[in-house]
């Protein structure tokens, strides 16, 4: 019964309860505070989604979320262009940026093989990634999620590379640092004592 | 380091971020949704911002939120004139309408009482209240919440109201229908019993 408010409000709280995550009672609540900001705010807020959807696209190199074409990271002198560091998404490269410890390039997939959810390999930016890899290219490394799906993912990727005479490296599972071993399950603790190293 | 993605984004990012309840890591989630939806859709979302804002203001006489004013509440004649039902905010108002049991007008304050959040009574919408104290009415329903401020705020315009003569009454506290006695604090209680009737 959101009835009861005007139609345009109304319309708001619907438009916030197709966003993932916010139910009615946070779409409410979002709509009221839209109400309460002033008329600059929300023509700001408005603006920034419609700025937004404007100016990013794809880099057409590695797939990543940019304003430019090819992006900062794909044109920087400074990146090591012997590796690819493959990942499912923007925000995982991201998070693999903040480390500041891989110099290479990155290629973002968007996505996992999900035959459950429909997602195929063909969903996926696979074929973009093999047209990157020239004789330049010593290394890719799967930084897919340590899941069903980014580990599938991986294995696929890595049996279509590795008869280019390509590398194809995964990233390490272990307990994570800081992490508990009595509470690490079973999955996490046998890909540790697997991976274990000499000291 | 959210300065990783395209400037356009991060702006999103941040204008997401500035909702109640929505932190960076949501920001992010809400911010790669609108990334991912189509332009007509991203469209019919900033739409729905700025037409809630161009459209919706505050009805002239209940001071609820409405794009005609008076309100359709306030101009409905089937509605009983002789009993105004005060309540902080619209949300209130939608709550009580759901109950289908009130059949009288409403007036909305757009807050409570709060020395502490620096909320006066000037801050309210009071004036406007005793504005529309004309003879026919017969019966202010104090529908502010039980809280300290709510309460504060029902006994500070109740006290303004008594002396023209009007009947102020403020809607009951007590156990919630399907709640358990076991669980109910004090103050429910101790309402709860003060509040009893003959059955």
């Amino acid at each position: 019964m959101s009835s009861l408010y005007p139609p345009s409000l109304t319309a708001l709280i619907e438009e916030f309860e197709k966003l993932p995550g916010i139910g009615h009672k946070s779409a409410v609540r979002l709509a009221f505070h839209i109400m309460g900001v002033s008329d600059e705010k929300a023509r700001r807020f408005a603006d920034a989604v419609l700025n937004a959807k404007a100016t990013v696209r794809l880099c057409e190199t590695c797939q990543s979320l940019t304003d430019v074409s090819p992006c900062a990271l794909c044109s920087d002198p400074r990146r090591d262009r012997s590796c690819i560091c493959v990942v499912e998404s923007p925000k995982d490269l991201v998070a693999m940026e903040k480390t500041r410890e891989y110099k290479g390039l990155y290629h973002v997939l968007h996505g996992a093989i999900s035959p459950m959810d429909g997602v195929g390999a063909e969903d996926l930016k696979i074929k973009e990634l093999l047209a990157r890899l020239t004789p330049e290219v010593e290394e890719v490394i799967m930084a897919t999620n340590p899941t069903v799906e980014g580990e599938a993912t991986a294995m696929y990727i890595a049996r279509l590379i590795r008869p280019l005479g390509v590398k194809v490296t995964r990233i390490a599972h272990g307990i994570p640092v800081g992490g508990d071993i009595e509470f690490a399950d079973e999955m996490t603790l046998a890909r540790a004592m697997e991976g274990r190293r000499e000291i």
